[in-house]
């Protein structure tokens, strides 16, 4: 079904129709995940997982560089761990899945059935995250400052029962990595938790298109346990903020639990001190909810899994020779690279109509679709459709010339993500809303209007009694921005008391 | 602890002493895994981990080139799948774990103690394989014979309750990948099948350096509700087959129990034919005995995380020299290449004894270490120490000479360890067997003496009578391979029977 030009998007409904319901049209649309099977849980289809591949590969990259290791611990949590963890932790999340039976059993009365069986003596959780039973690994592996410091992360699926679940941002199961560090000193720990952020800044920047405020979460937001919890924010089409990654620094709190010790160099017992970060397949929310427009996905090249699709039109005598051509052109087309691997190409000759073949691939959000035909073969020119041009003819351009210039194209393709999205930050983030009648009406006026709104960034006194406003405008801190620009004498933008800090105040996912 | 010439070895016991006490002393002490926090459960340190990625990083890569997508699939199966399956798989197993409750609570009995709240309407279960919930959505995903043929894999843990967990081998939990693929007819779909199983045997023997069998599962031994099972078995130096890999046709039972229908070109509705094939970390239980010796873990270079290792000796005013020389050299050797990859070198400068580091490299099972020290620099000349020659003193190469060479040199030494596996599964497979008696002294031979035993290649007559028999010599048949090499009027070696299938017969992990 493609729209003819100035028709109406493929996706319904639009952004500015309904913006959560467009979002999940577009995923599904573009075949990226469903919610299936058991409430809360996701498939993720072959095109959205072939996006979360890349999105690994190069964070794994990025994360060993730093000189973290992978490896791999237990999906089960033995009761007793977390207990040992709940008596330290205040905000102790209790929503998991809990193991209680190892054994599936015919049900005597009611033929035909399976019953649970084999009653556990100790309950198992499954892993919400995997700081308790690394932590007892730490502590056993970890004797003298030699072994320090342990650097590990882990990929893994980790499950967070919930009630109100929505592809991709809030489901029961997700994928994600997890690293956990052990350190001599506070100053080593703080600095991997810097570190880390910064990882993961550059990664959503450079890799995802996707620009972001990096900060300090203010006491409330915290992850619970953690000294100091930094984040990076990005802000959605709809003015709203996404915590696309977090880096932790939690003292030696969970290293008392675990009991993680070593001798220091005068033979002293210590504690460690341990940080912890993580992204999840929340990104490809934030990737989706950052690009896409209203004829579906639009894919930064560095993660879109084809960077150009060729559809070649196969009909009549010269159906062999524009198969053959658009093998050669995709041949010369991988020949040339994109962010130092080759370009990844696609020749879709499948038995559709052209247009429908083309359609789907721009709601897949393919940077760069060429329809082949016998003509172009005659006159050496190509039709280049860009994603980010779907409006009017496809763009002429000379065969050669596209092939020698392509990594130019899609460089430019994903600079301009970048701009567009940075453009958008800039813009919706309000810099100069000084009193509570004004903050009012910036997070009143966007309701249910997702051209409206957005961030305010402005000073704070963290006063208890700023939260219930916050509460009641449905906004929280999203964070105490790193590069913090307050004026001597500045008043709080909620109570009017004395600013302590300056704050970046949203709406959330 | 470097045992001196001709000393003990390395890890006790050794292999002639207590075959599966060394499996265990070298996995621990190479640090490649361990059973820890939950029975059965599994932790993969770093260095186990690093080979278990090389290895997935090869395979995935031939699985993608076999056309499969990967996708991933939910962890929790509902009760109800499991029930329509138990209902037409008589072999269904049954040791699984079952979530039962989605929160924890405190335990108002037992003050400081958490319980499990929340219980579920229906219990789920922690995937043992993934069949029914893809087969849910494949039934979604496929209507007409234009989808077809859907290929799909999954890298997934995946859990089956054990009673007698052995590390890496049989444990609670493991990581796999599992292909599912859904085709238009039998003759499709049998192909997958071979095609598959043929890509396992090339992963094996190219890139593990493993030799295997390539058979078909006996009725017994098939997966439940598969057509036609067919595996590698490989074997280990103590003469048991492991099965490293298996590749099933279901027929269209599996299509049938989740609905997978599609019209066909006539616009008749047909039943899917479904294949699955699945590797496991099994393989780095098999990879270590196939190939490990009383000094420790030996590694093919093709998936050694590190191929050379340089122990710079850093003593007095040559220190910074030495290490100098040891950094240049490695990035001499990463500018060389083998299986197509950068050679992947470490440089261990550690504060600790030279020996010491040496040894724990020998233990790891890295192909080639070298120490550096200043006469070496002076000399040109390099100690280089294969782990295939720990014996007296390291081969002298000229530097210039290595580095050219560095490629061929790892070449050899894979080369040198399939030879030897291949050398070992050949001599130690009987092939003369032809009566119970000498079939008998085979098998009961070998009790206790890992130097003893092996398979038996011989006639089989598939008479339910010879079953009773392998059971009390704690044997099976492995496989009908695939080469069948039955001479006309063979009779059964089990029951003198007239043989139908030339069978592969071998004790078992």
């Amino acid at each position: 079904m493609p729209p003819s030009k100035n028709a109406k998007a493929a996706i319904s409904p639009t952004r500015a129709e309904d913006f959560p319901g467009w979002f999940q049209a577009v995923v599904k649309d573009a075949e990226v995940a469903e919610l299936a099977h058991v409430r809360g849980s996701m498939v993720i289809r072959p095109w959205g997982y072939a996006i979360w591949e890349l999105m690994q590969a190069e964070l794994d990259r990025a994360i060993k560089a730093t000189g973290s290791h992978n490896a791999y611990f237990p999906l089960f949590i033995p009761l007793s761990y977390l207990e040992a963890e709940a008596g330290h932790v205040d905000g102790f999340a209790k929503e998991m899945a809990v193991v209680t039976h190892h054994r599936l059993e015919a049900d005597p009365e009611n033929p035909g059935h399976l019953r649970p069986g084999g009653e556990l003596a100790e309950p198992l959780i499954v892993r919400p995250t995997s700081e308790t039973i690394i932590g007892k690994s730490f502590a056993k592996w970890i004797n003298s400052y030699r072994d320090l410091p342990l650097m590990i992360n882990q990929w893994a699926n980790v499950v967070r029962w919930e009630m109100r679940p929505r592809v991709l941002l809030r489901t029961t199961e997700f994928l994600w990595q997890e690293g956990h560090t052990a350190h001599a000193d506070e100053g080593e720990a703080r600095e991997e938790m810097e570190r880390m952020l910064d990882v993961y800044r550059e990664f959503a920047e450079g890799f995802l298109a996707m620009p972001v405020v990096t900060g300090e979460k203010s006491a409330e937001e915290r992850f619970p346990g953690a000294v100091t919890t930094l984040s990076i924010e990005a802000m959605m089409q709809d003015g709203k903020a996404l915590q696309a990654g977090t880096s932790h620094y939690l003292g030696t709190s969970f290293a008392e639990a675990a009991e993680i010790e070593f001798s220091d160099r005068e033979g002293g017992r210590q504690l460690v001190h341990t940080t912890s970060w993580g992204v999840s397949t929340r990104l490809l929310g934030a990737l989706i909810m950052s690009h896409s427009d209203d004829d579906g996905l639009r894919l930064p090249p560095s993660v879109a899994p084809s960077q150009v699709v060729i559809v070649p039109i196969l009909r009549g005598d010269a159906a062999p020779e524009v198969a053959a051509a658009a093998e050669e052109l995709a041949s010369e087309l991988r020949g040339r690279s994109f962010g130092g691997a080759p370009v990844r190409v696609t020749v879709d000759g499948r038995d559709r109509g052209p247009a429908d073949r083309r359609w789907e691939w721009v709601k897949k959000g393919v940077p760069v679709v060429i329809e082949l035909g016998p003509r172009d073969l005659e006159s050496g020119e190509l039709a280049v459709r860009r994603r980010t041009a779907l409006e009017g003819k496809p763009e002429s351009v000379g065969r050669e010339e596209f092939v020698a210039g392509v990594e130019g194209v899609l460089t430019e393709i994903q600079r301009g993500y970048f701009d567009t999205a940075a453009a958008r930050l800039e813009s919706r983030t309000a810099r100069d809303i000084t009193d509570l009648e004004d903050f009012r009406r910036w997070f009143e006026g966007d309701e249910g209007d997702s051209t409206m709104g957005g961030f305010v960034r402005a000073p704070w006194s963290e006063a208890p009694e700023s939260l219930p406003i916050l509460e009641e405008l449905k906004a929280s801190v999203r964070c105490l921005p790193l590069d913090q620009q307050l004026p001597p004498g500045s008043t709080c933008v909620l109570t009017g008391k004395p600013a302590v800090v300056e704050a970046v105040f949203g709406k959330a996912y």
